[in-house]
């Protein structure tokens, strides 16, 4: 029962990579907010398989059908349900796996855990999850762009090739100019050229996502607990492939500089500091600030090459991924990292209307 | 309304640095553990202030006093409410902060969120919470130590003084040893150096914690928002100047890594990996492997050194650090890292009971 | 944001009237069950409109589909989606709504808290909601009775019939022998009278069940706040048009009863109880007897007959209802009060894993 | 786990009849509100024991101290830690229950629950706990008043004196003219006779409280699982001897009503209504008229009489309390169901906050 985000923006979620459908239902999306269909298709265009050379080629059409909590093409503050279809789910490219766990995956972890799995495709393990993440952030984009609060994520960092760039010092609007997602196009060309060179390996490699807020007021984060940092590190450590995550500390080599380097002078009363090295928050509290921060994934554990693992049995057995996967998931999962900083950020938002009589 | 941790074994906690008493309430603890007092107490004392040259010198004895929940020193199912007096409070160290905002630290937010704010030593947002933290990890420990499981942290970075081993070729039974808490005697000392020449220039410097716990069966975790390394990461970063956190991959460098090189193959199946670079977990799960994670903090924003800032009207004014504080968090942040996986393990060893019909 | 039941089975429900769909997750079932669908559909068939004379004719099949967290019919332990299409929504009964706010409806109080609502049917306050309950809790009682529990309701109260047998001295395997659902054949026949006469009217009428849940082991229930009876409670009058809950003091008085007539008296260490005046429930735990509460319904407030009422404008209307209504929703509502506490009992039978180390 | 209250205005309590002080943590309570202690006290006063010649004669100053959350005067949104001592905890009245479970107590079940309990006093499950509630309670009330909501509650019902007046033809202000909390001073005469006779006896009665809320603004309550009257039926529910609790129909008898009978004609924008059977709640969504809502309490189980019971191993035992008990609980409980009802609509104020864009 770990399947909802949130506490009053709520996200609750379902759905198997081979099941009939994946949906969500978003639980306290105030009423009033006049829904943009086409910005939200477009973000899981985004996010969707299939879109260019350097992605997987799995088909999905992954079109989102709203079934309830809008009316008239406004929310009205009821739970709004969701579903997308399962089109190109090929349950016959994952039989091989009934029995087998593959290393690095979480075959074995959900059969140890539930004592059963579905092992079409990873199952509820599956990627495929996070097109509900996209769906439910769209919304939560919108909510936040009313108040005038923009988010841009872009990738920083694709196995060896890294940006090291301030996010100040590009154009943000650039980021869907190439394929990798990455806004400087001297850098985006390694980056394709480094996916590239790993597909034709059959291999996979890691990378990093920067995800920047802009216009968040100060004030929204509720320590001790649900600091806003915190809650934006666990939404975005639930992401498939992430292992982890900071925050602030654009371009600086924090384990060697003093605390006298990188303090934050404020300049006025609106909260607004010389530097930005605490990357907007303080004591888990937005400081008025630039929300800053990096996410960083693992190689997908699916290979094209041979593998060793075990069966169900405990035998050893000699695997090669059959699926349609991914060199690089990075450039994909910018719409993804985009919408958990605005489930966390519409969340908090919502919750900091309580803080004052 | 953030001051809750937890779904089943649940931490509330309450408490200003200044005011009559820090305390916290925890729910859901089972009945029937046996208390050891003695053990709290000493984890208490690990974190507490003054116990060693290199932490800073104000004195509080940090004792517990457990209202409820424990009858004849057995939990009973019922709350266990604490307090942990406030003796050393010298509140006038800080009435100079009444209207002054300190750089990097909550005084604006706070303020900006609420209005108002108990101004003393920081209030809530000061680090002394982290008792409350440590009196509930150690309960969550005992709890854990029944089933095998065992948490061990220590500090694997100082400023620019790291560490590469891997935590499976040092003696674990040594984080002790020294005041700085790494089990390598020989970087120890560097890193104690390091401290105190930064304390001398009046200065702050960060590090980072690793943290292990050995005996965590497979099957912890509830995906896919609860996954048990997205909970893990949320805890951490609940902890004053941590802004960092990762798991898994201890001693390779994941951003040049290909999957096939970190993949951990499957040796039995019991769970048992060749490597772990997955830092004992799949899918957000626990596979019965070592569970892995390092915690990265920033330096103390509270200087011995003159820094402008402002007022409450705007007003520049230069301000010095006159309170007494740690030149370097980290050692004795390593029991409340402790408590934070403690109490994390704990609500998930619970929560995974209900699993399987 | 108040659309999700329990702590560990949790079901979080979304759906107009109206709209195209409703459904629901639920989330926390464990992980083993060999899921029974004739079953669901059959407690489905129980609830929905058009089963009998005395009921409204809307036609819905309320065929449920299952679309995730069930593989090859067994629960898998991941959440589990459902929708139930709405294929008999005749919206153009309703447009004449649009600017009406019904006496006794929720149009006016939905209208003041969102400033919006979806007018068809009631739109979210709509009884339909109640087939997403009915699917849940067949499958909660799938789990119950795989433990022992079993849950039955009964119609004790048809306006001013009353039946006054205590449910020991009555067959319970007759409800579903009359379309009335109670089992006492002359009772029943009175009650049916009754409801034709009302309907003939184009009035309606309230009336009490009564459930019943035995097996039920001692030890369930969280006391202080989440006690097993105040749980129950609370979702019997989440049940549309349901104004009232007591548990316990079956056929006594208990205004005029004194501590001492109405004690239960222990007979053994098994808590078997003399008497059952407590319900089943002391202290807020189950004591191994039965579990019995009463559920008062409320005369459904939409009628055949001529009212006054106001717009949207605060002009006075005269209505008149138009749609299909039953003029007693309490026969059908039996499967729905069984659905509620075999969701309470559920979910306090996984939060009792929890209790002892 | 079951010792936390509401969504946002969250309170979480501990505490044992005898131990060293029970207590509580409310979280979520908006910053800048001027705390008034003494109304606090007098709330306290109300319920505690040894006020009056019909109440137990147990001493309690009963004085709360806040530790925190509270700055000069003010709360600063950061939660409110408080403890409240138990003074004359004469432990050694209980030290007979040691191995005996009282009839009709929680005794066994908590003993079934947890494997142990403290029994001194019932420990967990005694009605001491009810000041905390009263505490927060107070607080909420606090804020409730600032927007215009007051809450009353009266008895009315004690034994077999009913009072049969409608709340709005009697002066609420005369609540506390006698001990016994009946605003009707004929009535009133009449359950205090009732009292002191049983009183003699050594006996038990139950009775009711009526409770309204004036000025509560259309628009609170979340429906459909957090609906306002299923949310006060709950906490209602959670009171000690509370097995009943109904909405609305305030002098009538709801059974022979027809729906026409009891529908409120809306008379203007506002939401006033003609009637109000409906007790201010449509479709768990409050409509700005009067709430009005009765809770029913069983016979105090102790008694001054001899009972037989069971011990420990299943003997029979014969049984009398010694302790000092209420002969009718009804009166003290008038400030606690207050209490219950301000904690409610203040987490629904305050959740209300977030229903719109």
């Amino acid at each position: 029962m770990g399947n909802t985000f949130g506490k009053i923006f709520r996200l609750t979620t379902f759905g198997e990579s081979h099941g009939k459908a994946i949906g969500g239902i978003i639980d306290g999306c105030p009423a009033g907010l006049d829904i943009d269909f086409e910005n939200i298709q477009k973000q899981l265009d985004r996010r969707k398989p299939g879109q260019s050379k350097i992605t997987t080629q799995r088909k999905e059409s992954d079109t989102v059908e709203f079934l309830s909590g809008i009316f008239e093409g406004v929310t009205t503050g009821t739970p709004i349900g969701f579903t997308i279809k399962n089109e190109d789910a090929k349950s016959k490219d994952y039989s091989h796996l009934k029995d087998t766990f593959r290393p690095s995956h979480a075959d074995f972890t959900y059969q140890a855990k539930y004592g059963i799995r579905d092992y079409r495709g990873g199952g509820r393990s599956s990627a495929r999850e996070t097109a509900n993440w996209v769906v439910a952030g769209a919304i939560a984009q919108q909510i936040l762009n009313k108040i005038g609060v923009k988010i841009t994520a872009y990738v920083s960092v694709v196995g060896s090739v890294k940006m090291n760039k301030c996010h100040k010092d590009m154009d943000l609007s650039q980021v869907d100019a190439n394929v990798v997602r990455c806004p400087d196009t001297e850098i985006a060309n390694k980056m394709i050229s480094e996916i590239q060179k790993t597909q034709k390996e059959g291999a996979t490699i890691g990378g990093e996502i920067s995800a920047i807020a802009t216009g968040v007021p100060a004030g929204w984060g509720e320590p001790v607990f649900d600091k806003l940092h915190a809650d934006l590190g666990k939404e975005m450590l639930s992401i498939n492939a992430v292992h982890g995550f900071k925050y602030g500390f654009g371009g600086v080599d924090i384990a060697t500089s003093k605390g006298s380097e990188v303090n934050d002078v404020l300049l006025d009363e609106s909260g607004k500091t010389k530097t930005n090295f605490s990357g907007g928050i303080q004591g888990g509290i937005s400081n008025g600030n630039d929300i800053y921060c990096e996410v960083a994934f693992k190689p997908v554990a699916t290979l094209m090459q041979k593998q060793n693992s075990i069966d169900a049995d405990g035998n050893t057995v000699e695997i090669k991924g059959k699926g349609r996967h991914d060199a690089c998931v990075v450039p994909r999962a910018v719409p993804i990292v985009e919408s958990m900083m605005a489930l966390t950020l519409a969340d908090h938002y919502l919750r900091s209307k309580t803080n004052k009589i």
